[in-house]
């Protein structure tokens, strides 16, 4: 299990976020609370964007309590909308290509949980992918090869049909090799513009997902200050503090895009599958 | 391309070979004399067979002249048959899991060369993998690939005739993706008792490959000597010495076995497939 | 706070004491029980005694429970005596160099503890350093730098004479330079046949120190056996399983030596030097 | 000998400058044209002065052509002024803490060059280090000293005097401990707001040292283009393209002040040292 955060909003520092909370992202891959795995040491990764369509990212294999460079560049990096993942692996080795956020294009993707079975299914989940994207995957992980399939199946067109289609084909893929474990799925992506996550679980029992908002965001003493309003949104695995007035949780099976400062929270469902 | 060196024969510290001789393969990671790829600097590793039948694997992706650790193993671990690579990157990205040789069970396997227009044939020459083998590929590379078909193609029963169909699988492949550029093949895996090589390109220009032995092997002053007899053998990349009466080149299309000391050559050509 | 083990006795795979107890220091690196900083993930070192008087080192800065090198050389190597170490950085930097153990010429040397106000006195300390010894000094750790003052002092000749110096000679330093926080040195040396451990601090708040041993040793379901009689001998920051009466307890103050199985603990005090 | 490069002007992609010129400085850091070591891929470094009085720092142990981070950083990070910096190591390991630029505050450095005989003076030298500086002192090389040593003769007030004593200061340690070898320098500092360069060598032969700029810079088909008038300088180890008339040639013993888009060169020599 692994925890992340991601920021839209006016401009901040990452180290705002990532480093100035009490129960800041850097301090969850020490030691997370609301995670079976308190340890999320096996590499993290930064994306963010800045003036180009297409984000930056900064991947790395240390614990991320533990890299001189992330610090350096969470202090330097102002930008409106930016992801930070620390991993603890299901399985995968731990390598850069496995750290998230993944990318592609201008999107980005970064996931807490698991395909149950994977190493049953990966061969057939991998040879799913649309064939002119298959040369960006890159690592072994169920999380880029989600992506890969979100990507094919028209997350750029229509995010909670590509959504809703994907986590049909990978359900179905896991019948069909009769795997019993879940799939689980508390996941983000976003395209410069838009915040867009999930949480869904096929045992409705995903990793916790929360967000809060306001208008500006500010860290004084380890406590995250919202202002009234609106404008800026966090969504992220556990809340930066101890006050729960800031934390809305996402509840099982829901699909959430924050835009623009607003979020707004539908229930999702897997697609039915027309008959191969 | 890359450069390696595999070694059969009396028990020797690794160092012997990778460090000491005037063109040794740490010196090749610098700069290699018969490479297209001077700098061979996209990490390294050491497989190396001790006490156990699954051999011991040490890869990292720093360059191979710059790793106090591989100097300081290659200074204590003696062996009596192992492989060591340099790695220049013909595509996919530098990582411990693209670095070889790669382990299965007790094989390794290592490749300087290529699969043409890999970005176009991997994920179908990936599903040809046998599915009980696919969950140990970790990493994006035609050469890991390549040895887990080699593996499902029967490597352990008759290593020539799994050469010849897993060559003859993939150009198929190719084919039928309408790719023009060669295969190219110059590689080597063991079984700790056997050092097995092929030098095989469809358009016949492999990248060199040579052996070299004797009874024992010494390195004075940076020169090689081998003692009278046999016992020992070397298959490499390219000479560690300018002394060629030590060296062997091996021709195109060949398959080379080295056991007990002795070398065998014959010619290799890739099998005739069944039509589908 | 860090976690170290070291073994002397029969030749065994490392990995036997590395990963196979239930407490093996690699889950210690996620989780040490008896410390204060339960994750030791900022590097970790291997040392061991193979055919040369010169020891072997491999260490990274990567966490312990997340290297594939450290796995496979654990399960290759077997040695009558090696060192191993996860690190909890007290303060410099995370990287190779300040990664235990330390080696010079036949000598290891790993610790568990910390040179109290060490940014304060480390210029001090480290001009202290008898001048043929600097240029082996890598990094900027107090521990790396106390086992060059040891070596300076005797350590090869008298090792109990070159503590009880050492330890003094730091604490006047602190004393000069106004520090109130402690020495504190739980700590361990080796020429290839001794294991040389003490136990002190200035404030009598050391690290704990354990010792152990028997007639051989082996783990089996993740409970340590050792046979009845003498011959290997385990020295190390905390038991390995929950079986208290395989493990004693050395007292503060304590300097132990293990050689040929057998173990001695005397009192330590650090030496009176002549006033200036 | 390293290779480096540092920008000052209107803000730009750092890419333009790292990768895109015919001999960018991560080409350089494969083959170098002008150095006696033509593979710089003993880690890299890059610092840029964004919205903070303190500069941004971004190192690592990979060779530069090969760090998927450094590319994106590159792409994604606009400013007006940043220092990038290749490494071959003239004998200090290749880590992270040994990486130039080194950073104090506001202040970066980064140089191409050695200490002669250093391995017999680091002592001596690092006890010069002011005492309130030393705790920032990581590494072990003679760059970083020689940049302590510089901050604590005051580079902050007068650059020019500051390097004229640290010249003194060091060349007379040499002589004290009896090296022969030269002192060679040709190194960049900067306040975020200048940058200062000097090339000089007690035995006048420094590694090359130009200078080039103009009214903005643009990188075209690999060749830079600078437009008339000025604005942005660069200073470098050597030309990024072919054209020598957009670089001129810094002389031995030359002190340059880059500022405003302009660029002064003065004469250098070493301070008069009163005797002791």
């Amino acid at each position: 299990m692994c925890r992340w955060l991601a920021y839209g909003g006016e401009p901040i520092a990452m180290e705002t976020l990532l480093f100035k909370p009490c129960n800041s992202l850097i301090r969850q891959s020490l030691s997370a609370q609301r995670s079976i795995a308190p340890t999320n040491g096996d590499g993290f990764g930064l994306g963010w964007y800045g003036d180009l369509a297409r984000p930056g990212l900064y991947r790395d294999t240390l614990p991320a309590w533990n890299d001189s460079n992330l610090r350096s560049l969470a202090e330097q990096i102002r930008s409106p909308l930016f992801f930070a993942h620390v991993r603890a692996s299901t399985g995968p080795a731990t390598a850069r290509l496995n750290c998230h956020p993944f990318r592609w294009d201008k999107w980005l993707f970064m996931h807490n949980g698991k395909i149950g079975g994977w190493e049953r299914v990966r061969q057939d989940v991998e040879y799913m992918i649309r064939r002119d994207l298959y040369p960006s995957r890159e690592g072994s992980t169920d999380s880029e090869a989600f992506f890969y399939l979100l990507v094919g199946n028209g997350l750029d067109r229509d995010p909670a049909a590509a959504f809703a289609r994907t986590v049909a084909q990978v359900e179905a893929v896991m019948r069909a090799n009769g795997v019993e474990e879940p799939l689980r799925l508390t996941a983000a992506c976003s395209d410069g513009r838009r915040i867009i996550a999930i949480r869904y679980s096929s045992d409705r029992q995903s990793p916790s997902l929360f967000y809060g908002g306001g208008c500006g965001v500010e860290v004084e003493c380890g406590e995250v200050r919202f202002g009234a309003g609106h404008g800026s949104v966090l969504v992220l695995s556990e809340p930066l503090d101890e006050d729960i007035s800031h934390w809305c949780e996402v509840g099982e099976g829901s699909f959430l895009v924050a835009e623009d400062g607003k979020v707004r929270v539908q229930p999702f469902a897997p697609a039915v599958l027309a008959a191969a």
